[in-house]
């Protein structure tokens, strides 16, 4: 199978009948009063995957990372280019399962691919690259400069399973819950749509929760106090938090996790957490928004655990 | 310098001044009564550019060709992403380099970076998907399918140049503006505005002109009569052609020129030639598109040379 059959047989049926595979580019309505959300990610076999991964896992993730950035926004996906290089002649069983759980996701999230380009690299490791579009409301998109001192920080749902997914990769243990928070995110497309009018500020927690707050902060000219009495864990992140296996600041920086850091205003904090609570997450409070830019407190109930400025972590 | 610094020197300067960084996601906006346009082209370092060019020419490049598609959809540039892949950690004088030459052309073709991802990437080769977005007045794009029985086939300049340009670079011959034709493509963003009214269907020619002018036949289910005595070439190609050192059919199916294939109503060809001319380019007319789907016949003024149903060339 030469390049245009491949792209035939297994890309074209992602594009979901729209023609846009038969001009130079895509061709894609945005309806009036809306504006164009654009993110891209890369993944790296290697680096960002472990090499070898089964296809699915590649596809949910490279996908499902940008679909969190439009959830991030507030947006509603539209359509992702997909650039693919491969480093050997793709076998069809693996395209196969690559491209069914794109098919899979784009039927979760509504979204479908515009094209995108399949080449080949030299070396052993695959690199994929998408750029995900979404619309949303002209002036509603969700910034991270729209935080308000006062404002409550809530996570939408737990935090720190992602690391400890990685962890259970790497040292061979027994969390598979975990492992499929690292291998497969779940991005909060759908949970944002309804309550994004009571949102101030949003960022999804990729680079870890500490550093995508601290993105907020920043942007937003604020301090932040967080208070970890208020964080709530799933029964395995607090397992090894108990037994001493991981520690706190590892659920606080460690990345992956791919839910969403939002400013709320405290007087719509009940209705955030009760909206998300109904759709299945496990949002909690994570501390507030508080008016000295860049002095970030970070305390367990009374006790001062650190003063930073900054925190974070960075890929290279 | 992490990655965030080095986004912050080198990177951050691309958005000129847009604060689309700043979010998740970029934020973007289309103005009433405008599409939009999507592509995406990947290159590969030892695939798509030679191993260690210079970073100048790999920038123009990545970029150029997604500008060569955005001119065939008859759209003007609006912002792009770049999803850079590092095989090592980058070296300032080459990231100077690499981001100056996208600011030059940012300017000469009115396009900003509105995002993207650094990555680093296993293995010895650099890895660069760019996508880009334009935006056309609603029902005004130039689609292949949009091709008439009758029209007259316009390609925009000189074609075989690229190829000579690679050739020489391989066997080392003295042929420099050839090798900057391969090098350095001239997307015909600014051409096209002025003459798309008069264009029925256009593409770019990056896989070679008979591919790209057979893909115009099959979107609108027409047959090519293709006259080679009609094609003008440049001094260089002309001087090669007539020496032996290339053949006619390497400037046919030569990839990498990135001139337009247009489908023009006889009536309005001379307009468009014309127009091209003023703007410096060399079009001329290669014969026209006939009633017949994919019928296919390439001659030399009334001597045959083949008849098929199928031309082009593959990635891999």
């Amino acid at each position: 199978m030469n390049e245009f059959d491949l792209i035939e047989k297994y890309f074209k049926p992602l594009t979901q009948g729209h023609d846009t595979l038969e001009d130079d580019a895509a061709l894609l309505s945005i309806p009036g009063g809306q504006e164009l959300v654009v993110t891209s990610d890369t993944l790296n076999e290697g680096v960002h995957f472990l090499e070898g991964e089964a296809p699915e896992n590649i596809a949910h993730k490279a996908l499902r990372v940008n679909l969190s950035d439009l959830a991030a926004m507030g947006a509603k996906p539209l359509s992702y280019q997909l650039n693919i290089a491969f480093s050997d002649k793709p076998d069809e069983i693996w395209l196969k399962s690559f491209t069914n759980a794109l098919l899979e996701d784009q039927k979760t999230y509504n979204i479908f691919c515009s094209g995108g380009d399949t080449t080949s690299i030299k070396g052993k490791h695959l690199s994929i690259s998408i750029t995900a579009l979404g619309k949303v409301p002209e002036g509603k998109a969700l910034r991270r400069s729209g935080a308000q001192s006062g404002d409550v920080i809530i996570v939408t749902s737990h935090i720190g399973d992602a690391y400890l997914g990685l962890k259970a990769l790497r040292e061979n243990l027994d969390f598979p819950q975990a492992i499929e928070r690292y291998k497969k995110p779940q991005p909060r497309i759908h949970e944002i749509q309804g309550i994004a009018q009571y949102i101030n500020a949003a960022a999804d927690i990729s680079d870890g929760f500490l550093a995508d707050a601290t993105h907020i902060a920043k942007a937003s000219k604020l301090g932040m106090d967080i208070d970890i009495s208020g964080f709530e864990f799933s029964d395995d992140v607090q397992k090894v938090l108990d037994e001493g296996l991981m520690m706190i600041e590892e659920a606080l920086t460690g990345g992956d996790d791919y839910e969403l850091v939002l400013a709320v205003q405290p007087e719509n904090a009940q209705t955030v957490t009760e909206a998300l609570k109904r759709l299945g997450c496990s949002p909690f409070i994570a501390g507030e928004f508080t008016p000295n830019a860049l002095e970030y407190t970070l305390r367990d109930g009374e006790k001062n655990i650190s003063i930073g400025k900054d925190a974070g972590w960075t890929h290279f």
